[in-house]
């Protein structure tokens, strides 16, 4: 079968091994895939990935940055086949084939998790076809769009962002960066009912975006600091200022930010720029070393909350979430290509005004 | 009266202009108070301190490092006067002369708030007196000696840290760094009835301060790391292993390390060796920029709690701590000298071996 395979750090299609599931797995056909900035990524800087991983303790199930990979790790896909042995008794096994499912890209094998787009041994979903776990796979209820299913995956990164978030009643939250991540963030935001909402992004593309997932106030930075909101919002944003609200018996709300840009220097311009007692969650993922001046952080009381995927539960509550109309993730797809066409997708993508999302789709 | 003032990056012994209290305020006379570390970096470097405070939008009420400072936080005093038109109707207004007090290190003035041992205003406690504030003095109870009541101040930055935690009942903490700040937290975990609390110091003398205040696990991380007791107390170090407790229906406590250092370079040595998961309570006060690896503490969840100073509550809560016995801190003062003593005091207390707390007693 036909797959886009990561070689010596270039993406080129190719024929790979034919796949047979195992009791307990299924046999997929892939229908959409989206491309995610990790991807990006990993394309040109895996091995450092994967190092960074390991001196974080991570187990990475003995993968090998310097062999073949597929990537892909944000599908929805159609059922073709189970695996011999398969208890129909099993409500999910009992999925007949043809049904269109997503999962979170892990996969269940006798030799322990394979996580899909990072594997050597099974491939992602920028194949024509995929083993997932019968016991990880959801229907795509509703009769939910294809392309509007494949985004669940990088929408819960979002719902798990806001549930480490500690959000109160009157709590300001403010968005850095509305690529997916923050875009994710933003509709966990307003599907949960919290607000108001500030977003902050230099490109018009991602700001409109932003406003249409629900953002409250939606900022250019070239333009205005999005800091400059805070107080006509509610929230003070000197320590002093804060205490004597206290001492008065007053309140106000939590102050939290949400990281997603991932690039060095941002984490500190947050810590000086954001309000005395803010949390702040690291949402984008930034691969190089950075800065950070502790006693400001220390002064100002901030709390960093480094945030990381989902759980299974988020996962099927972003799908719900989507399939029952509070997150409108329609129009958020801005390309699609085939298997062909992925290696210019990855350079396409660089650019922020040219894409929100682009799907890959092995079939066509 | 006589003071020890910081002029030109110099203690020298001075005579300082007689204090008068306003309305609202006491003349005390000082009879004991600490050194604390931030004393010891602010001889040399307060003009940095300030710096960093500003760009961290702290309101410092126009100090001026470079102008003379009487330094002096962690007092204990007595009181010699009130201001003129006291309110005798006031609850603490009515403390007669003679009575012992301790009190934030804070004074309100017509022109603001002062913090004692941080203005130009007024001195702190390295003078033979001082001005507070009857709206914040608390009356030393129980005939504590005056010796532990001055260490109020350095045990409410514990108390303050603890409450930053969120403890849950099967959490483990890990204190690093048994200086003051680590004994404080120490000491206010076993007061709140928290426990398992591993204490880690090169010092012996700092080991043996850690273990009479309570800690249940002291080490030496020459000869041991502390992150190899995590798994036998129950907290399993990997993400993976963590999920899979989980996807099992299993719990365990949450991680908690309280950093206590304050130096550069600890904070991403936590983040690597920490179990996943981790809340690390930064309390030590590192002044220098501080490099980190984001996708590290991203992959393993790492939350970065910053903390600083406490709450008045906090502070009523530590004396009362200290007084009804929850918290032992007999034995810490390791010595004490007049004003002409604190400048050699100052450099004594660069090493770690030989002292725990000075005092500072400007009578004698």
């Amino acid at each position: 079968m036909r797959a886009v395979v990561r070689r010596n750090k270039q993406l080129v299609c190719d024929e790979i091994a034919e796949l047979e599931p195992a009791a307990g797995q299924v046999l997929v056909r892939t229908l959409a895939c989206g491309i995610c900035g990790s991807d990006l990524h990993a394309l040109h800087h895996m091995e450092h990935m994967i190092e960074l991983g390991r001196r974080g303790g991570g187990g990475d199930n003995g993968f090998d940055p310097s062999a073949d990979t597929v990537f892909g790790h944000e599908f929805c896909a159609e059922i073709l086949d189970h695996g011999p042995g398969s208890a129909p008794s099993l409500k999910k096994g009992a999925l007949k084939a043809g049904t269109r499912v997503v999962s979170i890209p892990a996969t269940l094998t006798a030799g322990g998790m394979e996580l899909l787009g990072f594997s050597n041994r099974l491939p992602g979903g920028f194949s024509e076809r995929m083993i997932l776990s019968e016991a990880l796979i959801l229907e795509v209820p509703n009769g939910l769009p294809t392309d509007q299913a494949a985004l669940t995956e990088p929408f819960a990164v979002g719902l798990h962002a806001v549930a480490k978030a500690r959000m109160d009643a009157n709590s300001v939250a403010l968005v850095v960066g509305c690529g997916p991540v923050g875009l994710a963030v933003i509709a966990a935001l307003k599907a949960g009912g919290h607000g108001p909402v500030i977003a902050a992004d230099f490109s018009p593309r991602r700001r409109a975006a932003a406003e249409k997932l629900g953002a409250d106030i939606v900022i250019d930075p070239a333009r205005e600091s999005p800091h400059d909101r805070w107080e006509a919002l509610g929230v003070p944003k000197a320590r002093g200022a804060q205490q004597m609200i206290r001492m008065m018996g007053g309140s106000f709300g939590r102050p939290i930010v949400f990281e997603c840009v991932g690039a060095p220097g941002v984490v500190q311009a947050l810590i000086e720029a954001a309000p005395a007692g803010s949390q702040i969650v690291v949402a984008g993922v930034c691969m190089e070393t950075d800065r950070i001046e502790p006693s400001i952080a220390i002064t100002k009381e901030i709390e960093l909350t480094f945030v990381f995927g989902y759980t299974p539960e988020e996962f099927a509550g972003t799908l719900a979430n989507i399939a029952e109309g509070r997150i409108d993730v329609s129009g958020l797809v801005t390309g699609k290509v085939g298997l062909d066409g992925v290696a210019s997708a990855f350079t396409a993508l660089g650019d922020p005004e040219a894409h929100v999302k682009i799907l890959v789709e092995p079939a066509s």
